[in-house]
Parts: C-alpha cells; structure tokens; sequence
C-alpha cells in the first residue's frame, strides 16, 4: 500500500475514513460529500485494498473524489498535517474530551478557517464497530449527531452527508471572530507526545505495566484535547527535556 | 387500497411519500424519520401496493413508523388536514411559488407549530422523476436542498434524512459544548502551577533571570487556556514529579 495523498490541509475539512469496511460506503460517502462541495476524502487501512472497485462502482460521477484521495496505512498519518480534529460516534465514551454537535463542530470549523487555519479533519470510523478509543484519543473534540435515543441507525455515508450538509450550510452564516493563534499540526503534537513518553518510560513513570498501554493512550487523549498551540509545544518540550535533564 | 391514516396533524410534520416506488426506499424513509423522531408519514399510491414487504424488512427497527403511517390514493386526500404544504424538489420550476432552504422551511414550520398550528406536510416525489407539477402546486412553497449546482445525488431517503435533521435540530436551544469532567478550580492549578515553577526554578529553566517573569507568566496562562480538569491536574503533578526525580 503506497501513500498517496491529493488533498493537502485547506479551508474545507477533509473527510476521514477510518478503516472503512464495504467499497460501496466508500462509494456512498464520496457522493455524500461532494453533494455539497467537499472533494477532500482521506481513507486509512481499507479492509479490501486501494483502489477499491465497487467503492468507485458506487461513486459514480463523484469518482473524482475518490481518485483524489488521500491513501494512508494509518490514522497518525493521515492526520499529520491536519490542526484540527473531530471524531463523529454516537456512544459516550470515557474519554475527556468536548461532545459537539455537528452544527456546533461545523462551525468552530468555519471559524477557524476564516481565521486562516487550515486542516480540520472530521474521523468516521469502520461501519459495524466505529472508531476505537485510540482513534478518538487522537481528535481534539467528539461529535455526536443528536438523534432519537430510542431509535439510532445512521449509515456511513448518512453520517457523512450530515456532516457536509453542516459545512454546507454553515458557509452562508458570517463567521465569529476568532483568536488567531497557531495551532500545532497533530504531527507537532505527536512528537511532543513521543518525546513526553520517552522522558517518562526512562523515569520509570508507566508503572505497573500492566496500565501502561492505558496512561499512555490518557496522555495522549490529554494533549489532544488542550488543542495546543505551536508556542506551547516548544515550551512544552523544553520544560520535559530541562525537568528530565541529569545534572 | 383502502385509506387507513393513523397520522392525524400534529406539530411535527408529517411525510408524505408520492408514488414511491422501492420498498426498500419507503423503508429507509422510515429509518431516516425515527432517527430523528418524526414518526407521522404518509404514503400516497405506492407503486407496489400496501403494506409492503421489502418495506417493512428495510424498515427493521423503525418499522412501526410503517405501521402507524397513513395510506392515500391520490395527493389530494392525504393533504385534506394539513395547513401548510412543502413540495421537496431539486429542479427549478416554472411555477411561481416562494423556493426555502430546509432550514428555512422548516424555521417556519416551528414557528407555525409554536404558535399552534398543526399539520405542516413535506412531499417527497417518486424516486425517478420527483414531484410533477400538479403536486407541486399543491404545496404553499418549494424546499430546496442547496446541493453542489455540478452534482446531485441525493436518494429518497437521504433527502428525508436531511428534512428530519433540520426539524431535530431547530427544536433543540443550541447545546453548549459538554465536557464529561470535573474541572480543577482556580486553586488546584495555581497549586500545579506553584509546583511546575518551583521544579523548573529547581532546573535552571528561567534563563536568563531578566526573563524569567515573563517566562513564568506565559506559564501560568497556558495552564489557564487549557482548562484542566481534576484528573489532569493530577496527572501533571505526577509527571513532574517523576521527571524531576533525582536517582
């Protein structure tokens, strides 16, 4: 599997599919999207290879989409050079993170990209499970598409349309002025994130280490959800590498 | 064909499927409606008759919105009790008639509900040729969906979909963003911030001394902006600690 990626960060999200099952939902959420103008599709670890024929079957005119999009063998690359991250599930997790709405979650997305950020990725996860804790460990917020509580069936490509929809609508409302901080990129935080558990696994930190997998993915989960700038990363890592620092 | 409605106006709007065809279609109508708990819809010579096999098995969990829905044989029966007429349509027509986002339209029908009134009807058309003009002109306004003007492909279902979000959505008071935590108080990251500092201070990390009041303030505002919760206050008194251990 190469990577292959045709749809760098821009004002528009980029649409994540993460781990996507069936060619026919590929297909589908690619015609969701561009019903209302979004061509950025990335699609990471397809359970039956790229290019997927059915997936393009069902695309349809939207073929385009899926000839442009981003192939990728894992979620952190992917999300490498994306700011902002937001992972649509519908169940309550324990993780610590902001639940928006779409609406909500489209327009903080509007608003960062009138203020010039560029990236917002929005996850979707694979259809019988959905995203994995470690998947949403990496978003910055989760999102939830308010529905019945009785009563939830929300397609792959239903939850994509939602979504876009929201985009959609949403350009035609004037953007809220936004503090135009710089955000670090996933990759940015990534690092730090590695540097952090490096400094800590020689400190003998992750103890016992049968938590270990967990105090990591909470660490991680914790640095996605201050939506870090890039001045705090830097400080960041020098407070780690001074702290750790052997006289 | 008998008349059979069980989907006396009230202040949720009612579905009205126009000779759909596919009962698998006038099934993913249903699942599209429940999910976000409209449940009043009303099915107007249907191709294949009534009630619907293929129907009720797409239906799955929704299927009682299939049972509870009214039968019509012509357009004009099943609007006999409605007050205000949606006519969902993608073309532009000849036919001088106010044209309405969803959001737009249905914003109307809220208020109208509101302040009382019962029994606004969205018509959605058969799958191939959509609403004719003897149905549109039934309808009090058109409501279109402010699709891609290079590509549309919404399907009956998804189109229903759309039209219930926005009902869902214009009865909720926009959320505000939830957090699942208990945030830290003032005190407690004043006191992380007291012990970083005076680790850091340990560390030689103010340097040089003439910036090291700034330094420490930038410090205390970047624990403000992140808005710790409980837990991460103490998971960073943790990591300091560690990192800073001395063997």
């Amino acid at each position: 599997m190469i990577d292959r990626d045709e749809t760098g960060p821009g004002p528009a999200p980029v649409m994540v599919l993460v781990r996507p099952q069936m060619g026919e939902n590929i297909g589908a959420a690619a015609r969701a999207m561009l019903n209302f103008g979004l061509g950025g599709m990335r699609v990471v670890a397809p359970r039956d290879g790229w290019p997927n024929p059915k997936a393009v079957a069902m695309a349809s005119g939207a073929g385009r989409v899926l000839e442009g999009a981003g192939l990728f063998p894992d979620l952190g690359a992917a999300l490498a050079d994306c700011d902002r991250v937001y992972a649509t599930t519908a169940r309550s997790r324990e993780l610590v993170k902001p639940v928006l709405s779409p609406e909500a979650a489209m327009a903080e997305a509007r608003d960062l990209a009138a203020a010039g950020a560029r990236g917002a990725a929005f996850l979707f996860g694979p259809e019988r499970a959905g995203l994995e804790n470690d998947d949403i460990a990496r978003a910055n917020a989760i999102v939830t598409v308010p529905v019945n509580p009785d009563f939830y069936s929300l397609n792959l490509a239903q939850c994509v349309l939602l979504l876009a929809y929201e985009w959609q609508r949403q350009q035609a409302v004037a953007p809220a002025p936004v503090i135009a901080a710089e955000f670090a990129s996933q990759d940015d935080v990534a690092r730090l994130g590695d540097h952090l558990e490096e400094r800590l696994e020689a400190a003998a930190f992750f103890l016992p280490p049968a938590k270990a997998p967990m105090m990591k993915r909470n660490l991680r989960n914790m640095l996605a959800r201050w939506t870090l700038t890039r001045t705090e990363v830097q400080t960041l890592h020098g407070i780690v590498r001074q702290l750790a620092r052997r006289p």
